[in-house]
């Protein structure tokens, strides 16, 4: 990881524990960020006792929860760090008292202005993956981690930061040719449903939310693995797509099981299952929380050959950035 | 309500208080059980300091939060008390030394065999709003923050619950044709997304995999009214039909710009707007928590309307109950 992260991350470590107790953290942000942030909260309710809450901005200055204040510590993401209710989500929070923390690719933006500080990361295909988004973000969550209750397993999380551009990148050339054959099959589907749960569940949010609504005007819904069985396993049939993701650790089962059946009612399942990423590099007990990145690097080939099977970029926008809103 | 029913709820208020103090507050539930639980989760993050959790019951078993313990209440609720994913997660809570307190309508249920205590609700078409699940649920709520912060809000919202079924009744009435317009209109419709945020996220997530998904196989995505326009906003189209709901209060505005957008680019926005409610008979400071409810007359009136309009019966099932998984 670049010197100046470290370096971000550091200062925000200093002053959260100059800052004493944190007794509730939020997260903040609006869609794909939203989506980003959703395995922190899941990584802390597993490792902590401090309450954590993601909601998007807006919910979050609506809401106005009522635990929100000087003991909270407020983390929000704008990878231009120009998004109006997330910047204005900080804003509130730093007017209520908390510790006010912000993820951005962009420098000096409307967001960094307005939070106490900022950890910047980088962005683009050729950025080292301990670099990126989520990179930065284990980077700061595993620090964190560690002064709350200092383990050798955090030492270890943030040691496996320096392996996890070999995994992703071993997994990018493993699957270009599977993920190929999917987009073929795939590109005349007027909607594809996305599954997962537990650390997972934000990647398959983005993916039915950006990478297909947004950015391939495909139809989707992500639907959680255990809430499959309770009403939307009703809509499968032998022709509605599912890409489905097994996880790692506990949660596994509650996605096979959403696999098991949809496979047997539908011809067009395709399992993200992450037992076949090779994450060897990264220590057991960690794959689970770090499964999640490997598992974005193949939703966005997806959105990559899909973009590319259906002639439709993924940098084109009807209205985003191009009509007031 | 019931005297049954404000016995169960006495007898909960009661043991909380013998337990001591509370830390954290687990919601677990699935499908329409689940969303059901979710404006609990929006009042008590505006009304207490205690950190509450809503989750999938499988998803609370498998992530094993950390904060669950001796001064946790999880509160679960399966309407048949068979749902296995929520007796296992009763149980394990329970295990956890937690307060489990379970909500059904059946009686002697292994549901709540394995809950310390059950509150009933009634069902059917003839049961006063204040009997329902929503009733039932308010009533413990308000009962529960009385306790936490006593108040004479909370007096208040509790006294509301006898006007309930005026409310609904009136607002029933009021949607019946205005609705069969409405279904008349979209029952062809191959998708059909349901917006809104806030205190309403509940019902509109129910009726996309509850009331669309489950019981019309009609495909359906929620989205939430903030996040609308941070990826799903891209998928509108003169011909995509909407369903949105503006509630009360804070959350108004936003799901105001999304229905405003919306129209624009749509010809097929239907909005269910609070402001038309009559809530005249509830104070003013607690019509944005009693609306979730009113909205949930508007959306069944839709689905039995679009059942009788697409001649899809609500009970036919290909799967549910059906078949092993």
């Amino acid at each position: 990881m670049k010197e100046q992260f470290k370096q971000e991350i550091k200062t925000v470590i200093e002053a959260t524990q100059a800052k004493g107790d944190i007794e509730s953290i939020y997260l903040v942000a609006c869609g794909g960020s939203h989506a980003f942030l959703q395995p922190a909260e899941y990584v802390l309710s597993k490792e902590t006792t401090i309450p954590t809450t993601v909601l998007p901005s807006r919910e979050f200055i609506t809401r106005e929860p009522k635990a929100l204040g000087e003991h909270s510590l407020v983390v929000s993401c704008s990878h231009s760090g120009t998004t109006p209710e997330t910047v204005a989500a900080t804003k509130y929070a730093r007017e209520q008292g908390a510790l006010t923390v912000a993820f951005a690719f962009a420098d000096e933006s409307p967001l960094e202005k307005e939070a106490e500080y900022t950890i910047h990361y980088a962005w683009g295909p050729e950025t080292d993956a301990s670099d990126l988004n989520t990179g930065v973000l284990y980077g700061w969550l595993f620090a964190y981690l560690n002064v709350v209750n200092p383990s050798d397993k955090y030492d270890r999380a943030l040691k496996a930061l320096d392996v996890l551009n070999d995994v992703t990148t071993k997994t990018r050339e493993q699957y270009t040719p599977i993920i190929a054959k999917w987009a073929s099959e795939l590109k005349r589907e007027p909607i594809v449903y996305s599954v997962a749960s537990g650390i997972n569940a934000g990647q398959a949010y983005s993916f039915a939310i950006c990478w297909l609504q947004e950015m391939q005007w495909v139809n989707s819904a992500y639907i959680h693995s255990g809430e499959y069985f309770h009403g939307p396993f009703e809509i499968t049939d032998f022709d509605v797509p599912f890409i489905m993701c097994e996880g790692l650790g506990k949660a596994r089962a509650m996605d096979e099981r959403a696999v098991d059946f949809a496979k047997k009612h539908s011809d067009k399942v395709y399992v993200i299952d992450n037992k076949d990423f090779d994450m060897s590099l990264i220590d057991e007990d960690l794959q689970d929380y770090y499964s999640q990145i490997v598992s974005g690097v193949v939703y966005r080939l997806i959105a990559e050959s899909f973009a590319y099977e259906r002639g439709h970029s993924l940098d084109v926008r009807r209205y985003m950035w191009k009509l007031e809103y």
